[in-house]
Parts: C-alpha cells; sequence; structure tokens
C-alpha cells in the first residue's frame, strides 16, 4: 500500500532542500535561454532543479511518474498511478529580473487526483503545503475555508494582457472585469497567485494560458479552502495540457464565469 | 545649520519603531473606512501610523512642515523650507487583503529638493533608504546604477485599468506598451513600485493617478540610481499635486515617453 506519510515527509524535505540550492547558486551567474518565444525564460538552475527531483523520486519511487516542465523526466500521456507534476522554478521571469516572487511547485496526483500540493516561495521561506483532506496550510499556519466575497470587494489576479484587444481572444470580459473588481494585482507566478488565493489574500486568479505544473500543486491547496478552479468555460482541468484558468473563491468565480465570461468569443 | 546626519538617524529610527507597531497592530482587528470612493480604503493604522510620525516630527523639529496622505498635519501649499512627505501605508488595499506588499513611505525635501528617501517593506523587512548625493541602499546593500535595457526585454509596472478603453483617457499608448514589453506586473502600492525600479527588479512603473506621498521618497532613490521620473508628458513633477507618472530606467522611460505617449490624447 502506498505510504502518503512518507511521500509527503520526503516531497517537503526535497523542496526545501531545492529552495536552499536555489538560493545559493543565486550568488554564482545564471545563464538564461529563451523557449517557444523570447520571453519564455529558461535558466541553469530551473533544469539543475527539475534533474535534482527527478532523481530523488527516480531511485526512491521507481514506480511513480514525472511530468516536469523542462521536460526531463518522461513524456507522461496519462495520470494513471502517481505522478509528480513538477514546475521547479515557476515564474522563472521574476527569479532572472527580481530575484524574488518565484516558487518551487509540486503536485503529487494518485490516478488524476491531487493528493499533495506543495508551492515554496523561496525567498520569503514561505511553504505553501496540503494534504488531500487534511486542510492547507502556510508555514504552521492552518489555511481557513474562504467567505463569499462580493465581485466589487474582489481582488483579482489577472495579467493586463488578457485585458487589451486581441486579435487571439475577446478581451472585452476581461477589461469589464478589471473595472468592476476592487483592485487587480500580477504577480508573475501562477503557482504563488493561486497560494495567494489559498491564503485569502487574493479572490480569484484568471489567466488564458497556462500548463499543468503552474496550477497542479495550486489546485491541492484551492481543494482544502473550498475554492474552485476550472477553465473560463467551467470545464474540469485535465492536468494533461494547456488550460485557461478560472480559479479562486466559489462565490467570486462563478460571478465570473456565469456574468462576464459565459456568451463572450473565447474558445479557449 | 540643518543638521542632515541626525534628521536621517531619526527618520530611520522612526520608520522601523513605526514598522513594529504597524506589525504589533495587525494581530488586532482592523478597522477599515472609505475615503474617496470605495475601493480607496484608509485603516485606524494608518491613521495612528501617520500621528506618530507628526508627534515626533513636530516635538523634534518644531520648524519642519509635514504633508502627508491622511491629512492630520498641516495643510501644506509649498515646498519653502524642509518638508516631510509621508505616506504612514502605501499600499493600504494590501494591507487589508493581504497583510504584505505594503510600505512605508517618507521623503524628506528641502526647498523643493528630495534630501532623503525612506521605503519600508514592514513584512518584509526591507528598508530602501537614500540621502542625496550618497547613494541608493536596500538594507545594507549599495544599490549600482541602472543600464539600459531595451523595451522589448523590460519589466514594467502597470495596472491593468491604464491599459482598457476609457472614456477618461486613452488607453491605446498603454495596450501597445503592455504588448511590446517582456513582461508587467502590478504590485499594488507605488512607493515599493519605485523601490523596485532602484533596486533593479522592474525597469518602469507607469500610472495616470498619483499622489506625492506615493512618489516623492522613491523619486530620492531614483536619483542616486540614475534614474528617471516626471509626468507622461515629461515635465517635472511638483511634489504637491497629483500627477501622472513615468517613472524607471533612463532608456526605457525615454522610449515610453517618445514612442508611445506623445501624440496620444493623454492630457492628464
Amino acid at each position: 500500500m502506498t505510504n502518503w506519510v512518507e511521500i509527503d515527509r520526503l516531497a517537503k524535505l526535497w523542496v526545501k532542500e531545492a529552495g536552499s540550492r536555489i538560493k545559493a547558486s543565486m550568488q554564482e551567474g545564471l545563464s538564461i535561454e529563451t523557449k517557444s518565444n523570447p520571453n519564455d525564460l529558461v535558466t541553469n538552475i530551473d533544469k539543475e532543479t527539475e534533474r535534482f527531483f527527478i532523481e530523488k523520486i527516480q531511485s526512491t519511487f521507481s514506480d511513480h511518474h514525472i511530468l516536469g516542465e523542462e521536460g526531463q523526466g518522461e513524456e507522461v500521456i496519462s495520470l494513471d498511478g502517481i505522478v509528480w507534476i513538477i514546475d521547479p522554478i515557476d515564474g522563472t521571469m521574476n527569479f532572472v529580473h527580481q530575484k524574488r516572487n518565484f516558487a518551487i511547485s509540486i503536485g503529487i496526483f494518485e490516478h488524476g487526483v491531487g493528493k499533495i500540493g506543495l508551492i515554496y516561495d523561496v525567498i520569503h521561506d514561505e511553504l505553501y503545503h496540503a494534504v488531500k483532506g487534511e486542510g492547507a496550510y502556510m508555514n504552521d499556519i492552518l489555511l481557513p475555508p474562504l467567505k463569499d466575497v462580493a465581485i466589487e470587494k474582489a481582488i483579482v489576479g489577472i495579467n493586463p494582457t488578457w485585458a487589451i484587444e486581441s486579435p487571439h481572444f475577446d478581451a472585452k470580459p476581461f477589461a469589464r472585469l478589471v473595472r468592476d473588481v476592487r483592485g487587480t494585482r500580477t504577480i508573475g507566478s501562477a503557482a504563488l497567485e493561486l497560494a495567494y488565493i489559498a491564503s485569502g489574500r487574493s479572490d480569484a486568479y484568471v489567466t488564458l494560458r497556462l500548463a499543468p505544473w503552474d496550477y497542479a500543486a495550486g489546485c491541492v491547496l484551492l481543494d482544502e479552502v473550498g475554492a474552485v478552479y476550472s477553465n473560463i468555460h467551467g470545464e474540469r482541468l485535465t492536468f494533461l495540457e494547456k488550460n485557461s484558468i478560472v480559479a479562486g473563491n466559489r462565490s467570486v468565480c462563478e460571478k465570473i464565469l456565469h456574468d462576464y465570461i459565459k456568451g463572450s468569443g473565447n474558445k479557449q
């Protein structure tokens, strides 16, 4: 039988160790490359951190699978068995430019169900952590269930990109949302956006393009505080493909999905 | 003769003491009111912190003037003499919702010239500090002069509000800017946006509405790292009125003013 207590203990240990290694590496120079486009950055530290996790996992749990952002694991085409969904550095642009506001994000899934979520804000030494059915924590602080929030009092994480006109999507519902809410914020790390929601600092996060390693850990946290998540059509996330995302406080997300996005020209 | 070393020593001491008081107060409940509009928040802690500074300054430097966000000082209509320009909590919305990412911001001016700038990120215990002609620091780390950055590699702080269509201003130049830069961020504290620029984490900050207490301290920091600031027409700030602002790396700001905003329909 799977020993989830042991998996959890090791995952936390490795995340902290990886964080220390990242901090130490930051004293040295970074080697920065670009991926799909000039703003999609990857550094030697992203790759080294992913390799660190792959080696630890493969040598300890030889039957577990690994879906990682930098693609150095295996090609994962289903969530059968136990799958670690890993973003070694979520928010690489912040890592490069700000040297902060990035996170290690690890979701551990069993047959497609999120069991453990870990988001580690390395620089601020804040570990957001949840085990399915056992609550979500920031370090040792239990995160309380979210309460309903009116849309006009909501803080929403959204990148300005989604609210300005584009030939690729219908920005109007997002521009209207920006106007109606109390405030918008853009952290630059999806994992931290979701951790902020779980800890009640933000009420929703909306984006049109996100990969499983960006949101897998966050969704495990959100489950434990009664938050919701879906694509912009209210459909379940697959945790295998890139998706649009509406995540957050249930009352706010229902309003965003129903009163803003529904009927708009967005297909994603 | 004015003893600037002593003013600087006391200003730093008081900022740290105010920070400790804010942290202690956060354990108790907040009393939240709204000001000019439902999203313009003020708490009892904003007011108490401003009163703390007013009492300290008036009892020590009876001839100094105080321009404070909460308006409990005097009515300041000129920058003659020595003026403390104070935002006791810059980013009150973050203070209320996030319990972080807010700052105490104090600029001390003599005859309209910024002499001392202090921005204290209370929760992360990071004091950004500059004395005119003596360099800018984050805690004890000297902040190096900024280097030129190409617009397509720039990180720009901008609230989505300014990039979506409005009857009140021409959003098109800001929407184009959002498309062209490497990334945009929205922290929710103008003082921290400027501190981020001074420390090289962000390359520019653009906003159409900002009060002197939001930017006074930041501008003293920016001077010391070779950064620039103006309203969106490239004109000098008065430090007495609300302005639009383009602040940051010189190469990026010149490009924003000349290639984006110039010729647009913005009057502010």
